[in-house]
């Protein structure tokens, strides 16, 4: 099979690799070679092993000897509208590109069913955490009732080192950009929008209608401060940043934030820049995912399971799939009810029933409430006269 | 499609239950209905809601509209000669039946491909936990490294048991028994035996050649005692049986046996019946898949998501495949170097550049070695006239 790969940056220069150094073991796998055909980027790479590079989107589309592309341009454009064209044509594309998929998922998939070719998007979540085929095929004989995922290592790493090393979120997100664990502008990790398109990609997938990331409360790690972790710690809890999506009655909920998890949650053991995904079935109950949710070659590793998977089943479309939802379909946070961490001076006078735990360090108090929704936590601590200096979901 | 059920046991009576109460929901996933036309059992079942038992194999073999069966009836026979039968007539079969596969995988596997039909056996390994099909899908990228496994929750309750809660082996496995966490006679279980053959399931599938269960060195956790838990734990491990396999240069090594984990391993935090299977992949590094191994509903649930992915791909078998091994293709352990945590009695004075780490309670010694092969330890303790009253291999 001919393929073309589009985009020659990180992943894309590991697919190139793994294609070419491991030819033998993945023509021994599907009973067929798997050949580049173009490489498609703006760049001159006069240097690389690789003697297909091409500058014109139209020598892949209009070649009909490739029949895959890998899409690894990342953003939406040009990545949307040569995905349409290339769908159109009757050509699979693998991508690892999240935000295309949480974006313009849902007719993507449509125009690939519609022409009998797959696009798939392992890559996507959790690197080379095998997720996505487990969710929609393994795990087929369960309804999903949720999914709990750290899915972003750098916060994660970030976190890690408050927790572990005591270090400042300022010192740890230098330490993480030193090491090449955080980007110069590290908005999109630490502002959780990678996390967001992520669990957005995993919710429509699971419950089998679109969840909007647009449309997803997203809170990152910034204002998490070594005081939060110290307290969480003390109760017995870790602080990660969760992305988290829920079936209810009449719709879904999800979500995006920092949570307290229990030691005892294996969550809370995942470190560094491990991610892991938590997801519960209605008859397996807790399965857990662990693994490097990023890098060069974990990632391409996931895009050339697709190709392989694609190379097997390459005259159909395999089912993978979400519908546009309802107006409505995503349910209001604010009616949910949580426990939550309160962290206040240890000026303020509290008590009452509500709180199920409570710790104190020098100047501040750490407490754990029973549950109830983010108004009324908030309604009653304004009637107490008390400031929260912060507010922190448990996970449940 | 019209389906069989053979063995209404735990397993059987929940694939009933799941196939029963989510008709449409499986139904709209594969855009065709699954329905139960035959159980198998020699028992009878008077109260029970299906209408539709059978004692007489034949009655399933014959009847051309069943084009799936759902073996479930364990041991292997008759087990191994229904399977023969039922591939050759082009019918596909789903199983959870770990000690067929491991016995009679490589001929099973043969004459399904040889039929285009599938036989398959997701819930064969850790019961609902996605394994097998991300082994040989999602992770088709990478060439296997090694797997260590926490295949049996039945020992690693017992485990945590004694670890958490400082109960002897006795006393935990009578609590295990009585919470029906074991059977009454547990001896596949605390023997090794089960983990064993999911071992070589898992070694044969990752590698591609048959790994022999009954050429596995097998050790349980019997010998393991109170003492050997305390001095592990103090020394920053737990203990864990493990089913490990690993590729090497001329073929493959494979092992059961119980194993210090350091605590910053996920493995280590896998406690009470739950299962933990770390799959080291050639670019992925480690991933891990963690959940319920065992139990009616979560097990039956990985038999249905096997009967959905054989709806979807009816017409073809997928590719599940392993071959006969060459002479010698399994290794000898002894070969191999490890390092080891051993016990001697504090009257024993014990010294040398070998030992890494020790620790004294107050009559005992344990101490941690540098990597060596068990036979080298062996002479090695004996020359210096000390006797080891535990020797247990650390996870790599």
């Amino acid at each position: 099979m001919k393929i073309a790969i589009m985009g020659f940056g990180v992943v894309g220069s590991g697919v190139g690799e793994i294609i070419k150094n491991n030819a033998e073991s993945i023509a021994e796998k599907v009973s067929e070679s798997v050949e580049i055909k173009y490489i498609l980027d703006l760049r001159d790479f006069p240097d690389s092993e690789f003697k297909c590079f091409t500058k014109d989107f139209n020598d892949i589309l209009n070649d009909d000897e490739v029949k895959l592309v890998v899409e690894v341009m990342g953003g939406t454009n040009p990545a949307y509208t040569f995905t349409k064209q290339l769908l159109s044509a009757k050509k699979h594309v693998v991508t690892s590109n999240k935000e295309l998929v949480a974006k313009h998922g849902t007719e993507l998939l449509e125009i690939a069913k519609a022409n009998s070719v797959n696009y798939m998007f392992e890559a996507s979540v959790g690197g080379g955490i095998p997720i996505i085929r487990p969710l929609i095929n393994c795990l087929a004989g369960n309804e999903i009732n949720n999914i709990k995922g750290i899915l972003n290592g750098t916060t994660n790493y970030i976190l890690t080192q408050m927790i572990s090393c005591g270090k400042s979120f300022d010192e740890a997100l230098k330490g993480a950009q030193e090491n090449g664990y955080a980007e110069k502008d590290p908005t999109a990790d630490v502002e959780g929008h990678d996390t967001c398109r992520k669990t957005a990609i995993l919710a429509s997938l699971a419950f089998g209608k679109e969840v909007d990331s647009e449309k997803i409360q997203t809170e990152g790690i910034t204002k998490i401060t070594l005081s939060d972790v110290a307290l969480a710690n003390k109760l017995g809890y870790s602080i990660k940043l969760i992305g988290l999506c829920e079936k209810a009655e009449n719709g879904v909920y999800a979500e995006v934030c920092p949570m307290l998890i229990p030691k005892d949650n294996m969550l809370s053991g995942i470190d560094d820049v491990f991610n892991g995904i938590m997801v519960n079935g209605s008859f397996v109950g807790d399965v857990m995912f662990y693994g490097r949710g990023a890098g060069m070659l974990p990632t391409a590793s996931a895009v050339v399971g697709d190709i392989i998977d694609i190379v097997r089943h390459k005259d159909k479309n395999v089912g993978i799939m979400w519908t546009k939802a309802e107006e409505g379909y995503l349910l209001d946070n604010a009616e949910r009810k949580n426990s939550y961490f309160v962290r206040i001076s240890s000026n303020d006078e509290i008590s009452g029933e509500f709180i199920v735990k409570k710790i104190a360090n020098d100047t501040e108090i750490g407490l754990i409430t029973s549950e109830m929704t983010e108004t009324k936590l908030k309604d009653m601590l304004k009637e107490k006269g008390v400031n929260a200096l912060s507010i922190i979901k448990l996970v449940k």
